[in-house]
């Protein structure tokens, strides 16, 4: 009856669905559909339900579903059940045909972001004297093991990147042609060591659909496909929206997270940021001579630290994002900077506004100098920090999405609290 | 000289570095280039600067220019022109030849973010009857002219798609065979008015490079092809960044917007949040009495408030990212719940055990009970609502993002002032 039902979906519908099935029913999907659907919806799991999977399966079913994977999957699963369960990996491997296990060994030496991580070891490589007609017999035999096969790579002799020819220009070249007089010698390319998400960028600019990875002498060693680069631009974008909420677990994974999980990738920043906030207190203590003189001030406190973070949070949100896409560099930092402080006073000015009606109907007409100063001038400020600490963590080769909603917030707390009760004990001589 | 120098760059190099020429040069730029590389660099660019140079660029320039872009790139770039210049797009148009303009004319007339606006009519479609050596040589003749040849689509007598092929199973088939014995009937489409994010989510999920569109009758209408939905996924997750950030204008882009763009973009978020922030000070001078009785409830107010914010920051991100992804799902919520009530309690209760310290150390020990309950209970609701939150705004219809970190602080300074006055209020009998 499953297996009737099974026939009916498909691997992207029973990925969708995954969560649904009973856990028990996992292992008998799995069992149960033709090896390459089983395949694609193993290689959507997650890598803890991977290793957990492959313990439970018979062993000829692993062998199988393996040998249906692309040579990047099989090497990322690897590599995952390496981590949990390293028994296992290495039996896996033992049953892997010596070719396969080389060159899986090979791919498994590269860092999991960079460009050698992503690549898969099938592309198919031509000679640039080959005519179109033999390429196109050699594809016939070639094409069902590759995993891209639209982008074909020219090699010399010593198996150097020399051009790329697509299987566009091939169809219509007359097969007599030479590879060399059809191919584009300028084919773009990126280094083994190339970070995963410079080759996002590159991917997504040139509109490509596969680009090769050479290593340090030029020889090609792999080709990134676009599907691959897909899923960098979504864990890219994970990243950065989990860091900007001050959550540091690039990984996670919500649905299938523990409460311990969770507790965990939260807690750090959590801390560090109550931590760094009690400076508050000793602020508002110092100034308790003031705050008791003028108790009204003590009303407008949440209102003016609110405005402050916000404000910063829009600005640093809006930069760590322009790094991101690339819309602005670290070089612009001067030129951002007069644009947000003009930005800063304009919003800060018109928030002042706003606030004046308010605190002239409460009837505290005689604090709204101090109000109106301190805010006007907190947003200016807090705008222009949020702004520019984005820039100068990633001039310290950190990421510019650590300076979080929560960072900016705590900052601005301190910060508003230092203007609004300076100015307040100026203007008003207490 | 410049022409010399172009030569060294290719598109992509001067996409790349376009906001580093002096503008009068961007117009020399796209004269100077080999017309299929100043499309290439052209279709990259901004709406607004496309209008533009359009309107300066020599008239038989504009034509090869557009001559060469793909018909859904030249369908944007004419909606682009018609907003900001309908004289100009009436008269680009009048010199497209018929029939590209009625193509153009259909495909404006879908919505921006959906299917339909995605989707080009440059694809392939063959008839089942027809033989692989058939289909090879009619790709001969039109190939040159479509975006995407790799998958080619199968259709009936009334237009209406029936199967996919690959290219890749066309040359390892032998030449007589029909296109019916290979092409897979079980080709997956989406219809014109499907919305851009499931189609960016399917084409990532079923790892698709092209996606057929059908209208309401199941007749193809166009493709989609993958490097339009990798800017899809980069435009969303702009959309949701900024929108956490409180920043409302997704399409902006910071290099280029001016300081009133970005004033627009922000200030409205700011008054309403500052509006809705205001009943803080009526709730603080609610509490005059027993804020005078015992000072120092004052000097953590900051701590508090912003603890209770920033956990609440955590859940939100958390959960509009995991919808965002489809990793978690509206009736999920009460899984959520539990699940985020277990965690607010810890991370509560840890909270609590850190300011302990301070507080005793700062010699307030007996607001300590005070301060540990309200930090614990703020910090378990705040957690829950902003979990919950982008939950129900969801349920509504409206995107789950628009739960911005800059609202769920402020919920959180409301939520936090009645706790911990309330609470201290009650505790301390004043
Ligand atoms: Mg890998
Ligand atoms: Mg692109
Ligand atoms: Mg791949
Ligand atoms: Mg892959
Ligand atoms: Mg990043
Ligand atoms: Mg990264
Ligand atoms: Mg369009
Ligand atoms: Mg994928
Ligand atoms: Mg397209
Ligand atoms: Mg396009
Ligand atoms: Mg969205
Ligand atoms: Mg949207
Ligand atoms: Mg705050």
């Amino acid at each position: 009856a499953v297996k009737a039902a099974l026939q009916e979906l498909d691997a992207p519908q029973i990925i969708d669905n995954w969560g649904e099935f009973a856990p028990e029913h996992h292992l008998v999907i799995l069992t149960l559909l033709p090896a390459s659907e089983a395949a694609e919806v193993f290689s959507h799991l997650e890598e803890d339900e991977q290793t957990a999977l492959l313990e439970a399966l018979p062993r000829w079913r692993v062998k199988e579903l393996l040998g249906e994977l692309y040579l990047d999957d099989l090497t990322d699963t690897l590599q995952a059940v390496e981590e949990e369960d390293p028994e296992l990996a290495e039996e896996i491997k033992a049953q892997l045909d010596p070719e396969t296990r080389a060159e899986v060994e090979e791919l498994s030496e590269y860092e999991e972001d960079e460009a050698g991580g992503l690549m898969t070891s099938e592309y198919i490589a031509l000679r640039d004297s080959m005519s179109v007609e033999e390429v196109l017999r050699f594809l016939r035999r070639a094409a069902p093991d590759a995993e891209q096969v639209y982008y074909l790579y020219v090699v010399d002799a010593a198996e150097r990147l020399e051009g790329v020819v697509s299987l566009r220009d091939l169809i219509v070249a007359d097969p007599k042609t030479r590879v060399r007089e059809i191919m584009n010698p300028d084919v773009k390319y990126v280094r083994t060591d190339t970070d995963q998400e410079v080759v996002a960028r590159m991917m997504a600019d040139y509109n490509f659909q596969a680009l090769p990875v050479v290593d340090e002498n030029g020889v090609l060693s792999g080709i990134i496909t676009i599907d691959d680069v897909v899923d960098v631009i979504e864990e890219e974008a994970t990243e950065d929206i989990y860091r900007l909420g001050a959550v540091e677990a690039p990984e996670l994974v919500y649905s299938r997270s523990t409460v311990w999980e969770l507790w965990s990738a939260r807690v750090r920043w959590l801390v560090v940021l109550i931590v760094g906030g009690m400076f508050s207190s000793t602020i508002l203590e110092g100034f308790e001579a003031t705050l008791s003189a003028v108790t009204a001030l003590t009303f407008y406190l949440t209102i003016l630290l609110g405005a402050g973070g916000n404000t910063g949070n829009q600005s640093s949100t809006l930069i760590v994002r322009a790094l991101a896409t690339g819309d602005v560099r670290g070089r612009d930092w001067w030129r951002i900077l007069f644009k947000e402080l003009g930005v800063g006073l304009l919003l800060g000015l018109t928030l002042a506004a706003v606030l004046a009606v308010k605190v002239v109907a409460d009837g505290h007409a005689e604090i709204l100098p101090v109000l109106a100063l301190s805010l006007a001038t907190l947003m200016t400020v807090t705008n222009i920090v949020g702004a520019l600490l984005p820039i100068g963590i990633k001039k310290l080769g950190l990421d510019p999405a650590l300076i979080s909603n929560p960072l900016i917030a705590t900052l601005s707390d301190l910060t508003g609290l230092l203007i609004y009760l300076s100015v307040a004990r100026m203007l008003l001589q207490i």
